[in-house]
């Protein structure tokens, strides 16, 4: 499998790329030899496509259903109540609606944790995208509960061959407060026995942070540091309430960072201290978090949040520029991921997006990273290439209507509907 | 002319909806009487289309041209040069390009500010649009210039008869720093005796407030009411730096006010106090302020941006839900800017737009407001329409190529490319 985009601007320049089977082969100009597929790059740029760094895709099917209510309402009253109806196949439904979304976005790689985990696989498969996928980890501190998550973790730890080198399976112990010291301990020693990362919310709230205090006598960071979760196998989402000296700690252990800025907006949970972790060399992504608390997977939205937030939380508006913030979203996060993706050039894995230069957002044109981040939105993408497959063309991916048609299916059962 | 919509979903029920020239002549199931135009919106549902409350069309001329800077670097070394070198085609060509940005996302009415209005209202008016449109009156506290800028803004006023009913003609004193007395006293009193409206800005950032209290002893509220041009007739934008008097006195006066929260945080100017005026009655819309500080005319990601925003300020996640922003961005301020547009409604002015419920962004759909404040963008909008007049369909404006080949050629000769 080949294919030859002719003429296409690269970093402001016309050019030809090549990809064989699922990498860049050849970037340079004046390419004749033959491809299975060629594709006119005439009034298009190439970009690297986006990876998603904390989402819970399959909340796709939770989208819109209750919007604008405190974090406990919003919890038990109405998304654990939805969620404990969800069957594997509901969760594909829903991972399939969420990876139509990326795809149209520009997303090829996401950072999943949710339940029924072959569901998200599996769709992420299909759908042709790149994925970290765990299993929500839940034991709410009782041993039972939590050999069988152990059973459940080990199981599809093993079930990893299923997959393609595109899918890889890693650890999600959802967070400090429903997850047993033991559990953290047998996460971080599987982690470290099987290779695998290991996917936790964290410092997300500040009331998690006052309940962790009562009930473990520290901080969050300080109770994962103490169970031996803090390492570079770990990539911790949120991390708005950190002081100083967690910081550090993180920035010493290697803990990656996961920030999403619309769900901590939306769920006002926190601000997060994007300056003070980046410099401490802490490495940073962005997510979209699940589709329940943003409510889209858009990381262009993202990238504009981020650097929007925070410029504002430290009142200066050089803060996070569109070069740092399209780096974060890119090649930043693929390799924060240890992904080869996130970057146009010859022997990384072909995952590119075309945008259509000549859409009103993108003009008149005198920067386009900056017109990416602050000015565009999906509109501006034509098309979106995952391992050297064309995953959309001309705005138009393949069988959307029946995966539209089935996430509805599975809201209706979600709703008790005939 | 007449315009027939069949079987479009409003307010979640299917329905035909009649327009006759530029008003909804009738909304009603199982119409048959022929229409020059007949759509069939099978699939789509009709809303209200939004209204820009405070932009610089034009400025799309200098989208991405400097950003992440510190607003004095900005404003004195890139933003003004280059406007200084601005004719009014330039304005007609940057001005069309936002015309043809603020179509594909839905939006019918802008409130402009800007240099060679005319050019603005050429566009507005070429492109089918509502505009009120004023031209930037600075006088730096200068005699001669506040001279020259009245007689400006006369003949301005003298030729609003020149548009259509759509255009109206306002005044624009920008802000306390760059207006005198003497001219801040005389738009009040044309305000008055020709029943147009101002549009100014107001509290924009901190050091504008400290600023005036150094060079009139009080704040730019007190400063705007003692010169008399706080009063029902005043449209403030952004109003971030404002204390309990200054809101009881806006509230006092009716001035409604435009808050413009991707430029408030892009700049890092100042946090809008959504709650405590909208706690006191005042009439709040949303903007986008120019291209040059946002970088799109977006309205349905700035009531996204506008609601996190506010919650996040208040630490509440129920402050500013997906209904109130809607309204905010809609009806709410269309009756602001005492528009009859704003609602799908028999009699009003037929303004709306079509959005595919087909689109994964719209799924699976549980509430409709909800998903086109928290999960949509402009790629969910199909069709947009404008006094009884087609602006886009499928997508498609007509002769867009031409108007972003205009806005590169007006580019180029800002830039001095030959």
């Amino acid at each position: 499998m080949s294919l030859l985009i002719h003429n296409v601007r690269l970093d402001g320049n016309p050019t030809d790329i090549r990809i064989d089977r699922n990498r860049f082969t050849r970037i340079a100009p004046g390419q004749d030899e033959p491809a299975d597929t060629v594709i006119d790059g005439a009034g298009f740029a190439i970009l690297p496509t986006f990876h998603n760094g904390h989402t819970h895709a399959a909340m796709t099917l939770l989208r819109g259903y209750a919007d604008d209510m405190d974090l406990e309402t919003w919890l038990n009253r109405h998304i654990w109540p939805l969620e404990s109806k969800l069957r594997e196949e509901d969760v594909y439904n829903g991972a399939r609606l969420a990876c139509a979304e990326m795809i149209r976005s520009g997303t090829t790689f996401f950072n999943d944790m949710y339940w029924h985990p072959h569901g998200t696989a599996r769709a992420a498969d299909a759908m042709g995208l790149r994925a970290d996928i765990s299993a929500v980890f839940i034991d709410f501190h009782d041993p039972d509960k939590a050999d069988e998550e152990r059973r459940n973790n080990d199981a599809l730890l093993r079930a990893a061959d299923r997959y393609p080198d595109r899918i890889r399976i890693t650890l999600g112990p959802h967070a400090v407060y429903t997850v047993s010291e033991a559990s953290l301990r047998w996460a971080a020693e599987v982690s470290e026995s099987r290779a695998c990362d290991i996917h936790i919310h964290l410092a997300e709230t500040e009331e998690e942070c006052r309940n962790a205090q009562e009930s473990f006598g520290c901080s969050p960071v300080a109770h994962l540091d103490r169970n031996g979760v803090l390492g570079p196998r770990t990539v911790a989402a949120h991390v708005n309430w950190v002081d100083e000296k967690e910081m550090d700690l993180l920035a010493e252990r290697g803990v990656r960072v996961a920030h999403n800025p619309a769900s901590n907006m939306k769920l006002a949970s926190g601000s997060f201290p994007y300056a003070d972790l980046a410099g401490r060399g802490i490495k940073v992504c962005l997510g979209t978090d699940g589709a329940s608390s943003n409510n889209n997977l858009d990381m262009g939205e993202t990238m504009k949040l981020a650097a929007l937030h925070a410029k504002l939380r430290y009142r200066d508006p050089t803060v996070l520029g569109a070069e740092e913030v399209f780096e974060l979203a890119t090649g930043g996060a693929a390799n924060l991921f240890a992904r080869e993706s996130g970057r146009i050039r010859e022997g990384m894995l072909a995952d590119a997006m075309l945008v259509n230069l000549g859409h009103p957002r993108l003009n008149p044109g005198y920067n386009l990273i900056s017109d990416m981040v602050y000015a565009a939105d999906s509109s501006c993408i034509d098309t979106v290439i995952c391992d050297g497959r064309i995953l959309m063309r001309g705005g138009v991916i393949e069988g959307e209507e029946e995966i539209v048609a089935k996430a509805r299916e599975s809201r209706d059962y979600l709703l008790g509907r005939p």
